[in-house]
């Protein structure tokens, strides 16, 4: 049976892993869909492209708020869908390429699970195409999927998740999307700027509820807006009405529509992978169990990613790949092997508003006892926003009255992911907010202007200009 | 005679200084345009409400790149106008109103200027009006002004400056810019994605000549495929034929236009006022000299903002009004007084695209003996970039490579000014470049990450990621 120095399951972040030190090691890389994982192929980056464009569409519509006058003529759905997979199939299909032309790498394209770890303690792998193989080590990396409810799953009515959103053929007049996290808020953004109608079903009575309370509500606000919001309602089953999808709602009544797009959540591919056959712990919804090194409870088995994250975002797997990537080479109880650090973990949704977050929120900072303040900025204040006639913009920064120190900050406007990266910064390196906002010069008038006055009025002036004496 | 405590000349920044710690002061405040100085009025502000209304109108012509038909049908100019200084105006004059009833506050709204000093050493204020009193204590704001060439000024044609271009009754047809700095580059922007014809005449070969030679050779290389651009050309001279105007340059050729927009640079206003008679240095080009207290060579009289500064931003001006705010209520040798920070001063361009600079150039960085690393990066090679379509946007940082720090970053694209400020804030606290990079997080696949990438490329990644230990 051939045998390999590593095993790494998932080519996402999983796939940066092998670097030159890698180069004298027999390394097999299992991938049963495309190469680059989520993010590249159905995640933050094809959805980004499709926002952009949305983006686009929008301040068309909006132009004349500001003296220009312009008509939308028409979107070119297919085009734009050529432009965004024209793009990213490519760059997948190279990192195949690639990866099967490096002489010390075999790469597996079917799915891959434990066996049996062997009397001598290699770990046994198997494929769904009937290949077997053992390692010394394992990565898993396998990722999330797209959860479908048994409701939906089961009626026999063709419904999309985003997997398979950015392919259809034609843009649809009627989108029905069940669910109100960060891909329920994408895709209706990215379609209803587009031009299609687009009707939410939630199971609570706001979108975004991972946010900040002020965040939640306020978007919720501006969004129901711009689509139909069906909220305390859960999808009981759908059935198909001629060239009609019905969608049937808990409290008996129905949405028609002709596209379907289920985004209730994402879970771990840990439960597909027979993991127990190794000694790794599997929590029951499929999270591989991991430490701060990232080491599962197998020995010589490492997880990294949305298969054993709280975090399913690709800066989170990236980070921890390059913390595998380190301590994959140390043994496995070295007193040197690196953490991984998750204090400060920013996220962006891109719907519109644009929303960015890090931290804690102001609820969870009261609950952990921080003596609370904080303040909410419009985005309106500032000379920018006035220029971009701003009306729902806003930078909600939470401070730790006793040490100054900022908790969390939350932002939803133009360019939020932009906006928020001082204040990661700031509080990555512990730098306090009265010191953030006047110790450094801020562009006058730029956007960045919004942060600033939101800490200036939380933390005050300091007692004189903080400036060098010399 | 009446006699104040202070005298303030000019209401822009220095407007800023009298807060309630002077509430037991008799100021006298100095005006002889519109309250708010350049910013509020001609500067900062309005233009950026133009240059917003400009990006929408360019958006929408370049929308077609991103599979969105759209057609700009007009611009309203005077309807931008209108909602630009139906803004502005009440806040200029709403800030006269204020002072004009703020009880210990007396506004003279004309020309002021220094007579001699008394015998018992207080100042002498003469206004235009007929007005004298006398002060303890001055401070000098007296700002800035476009400055007109005479060959310009004395032919005798209606030419604009930043002064009064953004309230012509209609768009031009053909505007030619003298001059190649940022109020060039913001109202070429500004008019040409408006629907105007833009012509530049520059005396060198490039524009943007302030900027590090990498922005400025691209910006330039952008500028010249949507404006006309007549490099190594001086105006000898104008005159009118029929209704055009017909502008002379030194190799004879000529420019026919409707309207003439003078942006050749701002001289600050310290030849204005007399200076001289209370003892204050004033340098050949009309700057007040102070020193980096803020302080005038003449005993108790400071001076900020562009009438003594070698920057001609707002932010560095609120900056020195700040420290002039402390240091006034301080002895004048005082050992306490601050001194102001002029060490990483960052500016804008808002033209198109948009650029942000803060620290050294390269060629400055070189100059001064650092052993120099640049990295110019593409913002195409970030997601976020692709999503754009971006094709021209770079940031260009500089590293001393002995000792990591950050020494300059240039930024030309879109966000430029939001982008610049975590490397403000790293270059304000002594964050090095490696440090900036791998120590937080960057949220993918947000804009940031084009700055994350130079910093990288600069750095290269630290030996191991750079966690806590636990």
């Amino acid at each position: 049976m051939e045998h390999f120095d590593l095993t790494i399951i998932g080519t996402g972040s999983g796939n940066s892993i092998i670097d030159e030190r890698y180069d004298d090691k027999k390394v097999a890389i299992c991938e049963q869909s495309t190469f680059g994982g989520t993010c590249l192929n159905v995640g933050c980056i094809p959805t980004k492209m499709f926002v952009y464009a949305a983006e686009v569409a929008q301040n068309i519509r909006e132009a004349g708020r500001y003296g220009v006058d312009a008509h939308l003529d028409g979107v070119r759905w297919s085009d734009i869908v050529s432009r965004v997979f024209g793009r990213i199939d490519p760059i997948a299909i190279g990192g195949e390429q690639y990866r099967r032309s490096t002489p010390n790498v075999t790469v597996f394209d079917s799915h891959t699970r434990f066996g049996a770890t062997q009397p001598d303690g290699r770990y046994l792998l198997k494929t769904e195409a009937g290949d077997e193989f053992t390692s010394d080590k394992v990565v898993i990396a396998a990722g999330s999927r797209a959860m479908v409810p048994d409701a939906i799953a089961q009626c026999g009515v063709d419904f999309h998740t985003s997997d398979t959103i950015m392919r259809i053929p034609e843009l649809p007049e009627h989108l029905v999307i069940v669910g109100g996290g960060f891909v329920a808020a994408e895709f209706a953004h990215v379609f209803s700027a587009l031009g299609t109608r687009v009707t939410i079903v939630i199971r609570g009575g706001t979108l975004l509820t991972h946010c900040d309370d002020t965040i939640c509500e306020r978007f919720t606000d501006v969004a129901s807006k711009k689509w139909e919001i069906r909220s305390h309602r859960t999808v009981v089953g759908a059935h198909r009405d001629g060239a009609q999808t019905v969608v049937e709602l808990d409290d008996g009544s129905t949405l028609f529509c002709d596209t379907v797009l289920v985004a209730t959540g994402r879970v771990p591919n840990g439960d597909l992978l027979d993991a127990h056959l190794a000694g790794v712990e599997v929590t029951d919804g499929g999270q591989v169990v991991v430490d701060e090194y990232q080491r599962t409870t197998a020995r010589g088995i490492f997880a990294l990613g949305d298969v054993s994250s709280d975090y399913q975002l690709k800066h989170v797997a990236n980070h921890e790949a390059r913390v595998v990537r380190h301590n994959l080479l140390q043994d496995w109880d070295d007193p040197n092997l690196v953490a991984s650090d998750h204090r400060f973990v920013p996220s962006a949704v891109f719907t519109d508003p644009q929303i960015a977050t890090v931290g804690l929120t102001e609820n969870e900072a009261r609950a952990k006892g921080y003596k609370v303040k904080s303040k909410v900025q419009d985005f309106g204040d500032v000379a920018y926003g006035w220029a971009m006639e701003d009306t729902t913009g806003i930078a909600k920064i939470i401070v730790d009255d006793d040490s100054g120190l900022i908790l969390g900050a939350h932002i939803m406007g133009h360019q939020a992911s932009s906006l928020l990266q001082p204040l990661v910064q700031a509080m990555t390196f512990g730098l306090g907010g009265q010191e953030m906002a006047r110790g450094q010069y801020w562009i006058h008038p730029a956007l960045p202007e919004v942060i600033e006055n939101a800490l200036l009025a939380l933390c005050g002036e300091p007692p004189w200009p903080p400036s060098r004496r010399h």
